[in-house]
């Protein structure tokens, strides 16, 4: 049975690693610096090793392309991104690219053609840490964003998308394609594969997503002189939310969650009832209808904690993306690939956002979760199996090779 | 009736807070600086103009005496602080002093000569803000903390309380002396007199405190591929326990109080789920022993709040002020006086510390409480009623007179 060759993927993976390295092990490759430039250019140029041609869109996605047997044939194609957020890790992104490099490798060596052409993307700023939105370059790609717009976001230093892509010479001509189909291979960035010792996550879809900025507003007053009973403390209001938020996640079905990352309390002071507080609400469900069930709780909610706390509470929508179902026959080919190798493996949904999530959109895609270290991710530990990676990218191997037909 | 002059004493209190006056209406007059030693400077002048003799100890307390008609008599001391917050009002300490001052001058105006010498006193740096301990110069005074140590204590800026008060040239010779009663009339820096219409408090004594820092150790995860039953959320736990506080508060007797005044949440980013927070616990209550209960039963909770979350809490006591009970008698001379103008009173505790907490650890003390609007203090828009801060200063007049006897 064709198989990939485990430590080139390794190595190549770890190759890329040194661009950007830092000192705890894990990897600084802001989109559209100069080190995800030499990033950019490593990959291309195994792409031409491989015998690929290579094509730069004008949000400077990268796609490396195999030709096929059939002209007319929409091209099967893999990626990920080789962004990384500012203390990331050596495999988020990285592994979805290098995983794509790894399947045409392993076609070439065996001599295999294939019907469909076969292209790996590489997509441009995924993370969103220098220039928002997150997600641009296959958002772009799939018509979410006009390229125009995209091309005038500015990061903090004043330095336009548009210029920052001719600085690193990635401002390329190349027009959106069709494509056939879309596979993403990536960690899991959660502990599940790993507290259940499964080797390979048939990932169903990615969850929705329903952001709030919230906005608490009470009294604040001295901590010892105001009785409890003439309170307006809101951070008091802002703790009930938190656990409502929680609590609801916990009780609604289809992969509920629901997270306060962000608080600041005013005045912060030890001795002072806060009079105001700015936190965030972060909803997911891979159903959409829940998801809207779960914002309609919250809300009602929301009522009587301002009338117990005597505060004021204002909930904001800042993001909104509707849950994404992968295509069933894709998804199938990656549980039939796990099978045929006798990895361990689960149906799994995927609780982030990735650019399969635009892709879907235009596409059938799946994606391949592999385990990885503790569930981190967006970290320099980030880590993973050198066996877990080489599994993912089997099964990445046959379910494209099924996609694009041998010739 | 013996009454004091209500304009004088407004003026007087309007003059001192032009003395660091703020654009907003407020006064910044913080401890040892050169807006301090003018508000020193204006009150020892005006001591002097009201015939008394003036000494300056060791911590830079500042004590105006009315001699009285027996030389042994322990002298009935009255006073507060001039010094105030960053952003500070007009009548939190100063109304103390100047109360203190306006009674001394109407003895004066009405010839009367009293049995036991009058004090004024200024106490240092009660605020806390520039240099800590709080309550520094009562604090010295009563014994509580040793002269050297509070001298070598320093500001962010390096300078020591030593330099800072040979600078404004009040290190002082005078040494600690005993006190035959002590009365301190206050702004109530909070909303139960002004809610319920009443003019004067007859305060009782004050809340012991015991603050606590609190530290969360959860782990950070990726908000969306983490499932809800396997997170370990610092800012749950953290919600957990401000709620807890707040229900032992409101339940609890002896006016008990209960405060998150302040929460940091690491790393704060909307789609991380909190891997740690560091937040405060301000309990207080009338009675050592409810306090001590309160404390026990947030310990007996934070076990399985720790349970429950998969957190570690670390709780750690920083500051403990027992309550202080006033002398009974001075206080029934404080609902006396009241009753003698016909102003409305009512029994209530002080929630804040003042100098007269410690003063009660030395001689019989009692204070003396007027309404402020909206509760509101340590806040530039701090204000009263001239009316109500008369009506103090005619209770403390008759309180001080009864005591030091009229010769």
């Amino acid at each position: 049975m064709l198989e990939i060759n485990p430590a080139r993927l390794w190595q190549s993976l770890m190759d890329l690693a040194q661009i950007g390295a830092t000192e705890k092990g894990g990897v600084r490759r802001l989109t559209l610096t100069d080190t995800d430039r030499r990033g950019r250019d490593q990959f291309v140029a195994w792409c031409k090793e491989a015998g690929m041609t290579v094509e730069v869109d004008g949000i400077g996605n990268i796609f490396g392309r195999r030709a096929g047997t059939e002209a007319d044939a929409l091209p099967v194609a893999m990626g990920s991104h080789l962004d990384s957020q500012p203390s990331g890790g050596k495999f988020d992104g990285a592994y979805g690219v290098m995983a794509g490099l790894e399947v045409v490798r392993t076609l070439n060596d065996a001599g295999i053609r294939t019907r469909a052409p076969i292209e790996v993307a590489a997509w441009t700023n995924e993370e969103g840490s220098r220039f928002v939105p997150t997600l641009m370059g296959s958002g772009v790609f799939a018509g979410v964003h006009p390229l125009t717009e995209v091309l005038n976001q500015k990061d903090v230093e004043g330095i336009s998308v548009r210029d920052a892509l001719n600085q690193i010479g990635y401002a390329g001509k190349a027009l959106p394609h069709k494509l056939g189909a879309y596979f993403e291979a990536h960690i899991e960035q959660g502990p599940v594969l790993e507290q259940t010792k499964t080797t390979i996550g048939v990932v169903q879809g990615a969850l929705g997503q329903r952001w709030f900025d919230v906005a608490i507003t009470g009294q604040d007053s001295h901590a010892g002189p105001t009785p409890m009973e003439t309170r307006k403390d809101a951070l008091l209001a802002a703790s009930r939310l938190v656990i409502e938020v929680n609590r609801i996640a916990t009780a609604f079905p289809d992969y509920a969650r629901g997270t306060v990352g962000f608080m600041q309390v005013e005045p912060n002071s030890r001795n002072v009832v806060p009079g105001e507080v700015r936190m965030t609400v972060d909803f997911r469900n891979a159903k959409d209808a829940t998801l809207s069930a779960m914002v309609e709780e919250l809300e009602r909610n929301v009522v009587s904690i301002e009338k117990e706390t005597r505060t004021e509470i204002t909930l904001q929508e800042v993001v909104y993306f509707p849950p994404s179902e992968f295509a069933p026959d894709l998804v199938d080919s990656v549980r039939e690939g796990s099978k045929k190798f006798g990895y361990s493996h689960r149906d799994i949904v995927s609780g982030a956002a990735h650019d399969a999530v635009y892709m879907a959109r235009i596409a059938p895609t799946a994606m391949v979760f592999v385990p990885c270290e503790g569930g981190i991710s967006h970290n320099e530990i980030e880590n993973a199996r050198p066996e877990d990676i080489a599994a993912g990218c089997n099964v990445l191997l046959h379910a494209v090779l099924g996609r694009a037909g041998s010739a």
